[in-house]
């Protein structure tokens, strides 16, 4: 049975399909944004240091625990390419960074309408090359399109032959831009956070491209490192997160899936006892032998 | 439990499995036509007159019953607009004629290597076309990417307000050209006859269109005449039945939906227990009332 906290956050949640518009003007993304900031205050525990990173190519910031360790956590956040930022996903990054106990750097790539694809493909790949020339390990956390990007991201390392992650978990990934697989349809109505089936997102041009870098569906995970997956059963995103476990599956990948009963998209951004333990599961998970 | 003529069956499917390739040359192409002419003879029944149409638009084969109906059933083969012919396929149509008690009228559209997208939908509909000036009612069958067409002339006819059949039957539609949904991953190993999860037919130069011509799940199915929908639980097009199913519902069709346990696409081809009993029940309902 679904705590009452969780009952709490799928009215929230049904809020946010009731405001769902599927193309958004420039200025509304901008404004959602501003809402996700202003809407999540968080602040930051007294032993975690903020560090902000701007150099040419790396945008973003770091929590940083109070001892150092060897290994870094890149956080992703989501939002569709558009709404999503750094700031509004700061209580879930330092409960990870807590949870690992590992510095965490949360990169802030750029999206519609600044920027498109492959815009945000390039920023996290430069953000991963300076956490991998600063650090033993890197592990990678990304929720929904921040999912997309860390899939897409390891798929490009692996086809460059570069140094892999050591781990990563996806929560609610989006592996088809197309927005047509099954869930799309079939949890339309289930789903309290996403309407489904709609057009794709603005960031890419091309969203039926057969590149990995935009739909990971079409990735080669042979050698793979040790992925975590997570989703929630109501989510009109739930195909997507069993196609993934699938192809993994088949390439020899050490997957796990998780598909949270009764949950909805990226639920582990709401503060709720589900939430608590999903956190512990993916602290765990990331934690370099 | 599954007859022992379906198990043979399964053992036969196996083989055009293990003989698919995913890119055929059109000299390959020419050959599979011939075989599948070749391997499926057929003894037309005493009582049914074959008569040859070839129109400059319409060419095809119709299967004459000795009393006049004033309803005629279009028949449209599949073969993944490539290796399909009408006349391997005279024995489903002709026991369907029988089933329902209507001339039939197998279409002989234009394929791939010869032609490529529109010409089948433009040769369906022009089938269609000269139906309706000879009969009253027009009802359809199609079967793989004969039920594909089915659809896209259906929803052409609804877009361009002109008189729809009253009555469609798919058999294992394909309504997404990118092989990209669920079941095309999870049944890869389960399918005894398709491999899933392939590169898109070579008919269509743009697979990835959102014309519901091409890919009948971006069609609007409000108004839709009723609808039935048969597949085997155990091909790799499974989900694109259960979408159908469900967009179809949402759109207030009349749809039925039918999963066969333990079969796979088009099994409705072999002569077995389970195809008499499904051809029965294709028969009732493409009766008009």
């Amino acid at each position: 049975m679904l705590s009452s906290a969780a009952r709490q956050a799928i009215t929230i949640a049904k809020t946010i399909k009731a405001q769902q518009s599927m193309t958004l003007t420039p200025e509304n993304i901008l404004a959602a944004r501003q809402g996700a900031d202003t809407g999540n205050p968080f602040e930051m525990p007294a032993d975690i240091q903020l560090k902000i990173v701007n150099t040419d190519t790396v945008h973003g910031e770091f929590y940083l625990l109070p001892t150092h360790q060897s290994t870094v956590l890149m956080f992703l956040h989501g939002g569709a390419y558009m709404t999503g930022t750094v700031k509004s996903r700061r209580q879930l990054a330092v409960n990870l960074a807590q949870q690992c106990g590992y510095d965490t750097f949360a990169v802030d790539y750029r999206q519609y309408p600044e920027a498109k694809h492959p815009a945000a493909q390039q920023d996290v790949e430069a953000a991963y090359d300076y956490l991998q020339s600063h650090y033993d390990h890197v592990v990678i956390f990304g929720e929904s399109a921040g999912a997309s990007l860390a899939l897409s991201l390891t798929l490009s390392l692996l086809s460059k032959g570069k140094r892999l992650p050591a781990k990563v978990s996806v929560f609610s990934p989006v592996i088809l831009q197309l927005n047509v697989l099954t869930s799309e349809f079939t949890r339309q109505e289930r789903d309290p956070m996403l309407l489904g089936a709609g057009e794709p997102v603005q960031y890419f041009d091309e969203p039926a491209s057969q590149s990995p870098l935009v739909s990971a569906i079409y990735g080669d995970y042979h050698g793979f490192p040790p992925l975590q997956i997570n989703c929630g059963t109501e989510e009109v995103k739930y195909d997507d997160a069993v196609i993934l476990n699938d192809i993994c599956q088949k390439a020899g990948v050490s997957v796990s899936f998780k598909a949270w009963r009764d949950l909805f998209h990226v639920f582990v951004l709401f503060d709720m006892p589900e939430s608590r333990l999903a956190l512990q599961q993916i602290g765990a998970f990331l934690k370099v032998a």
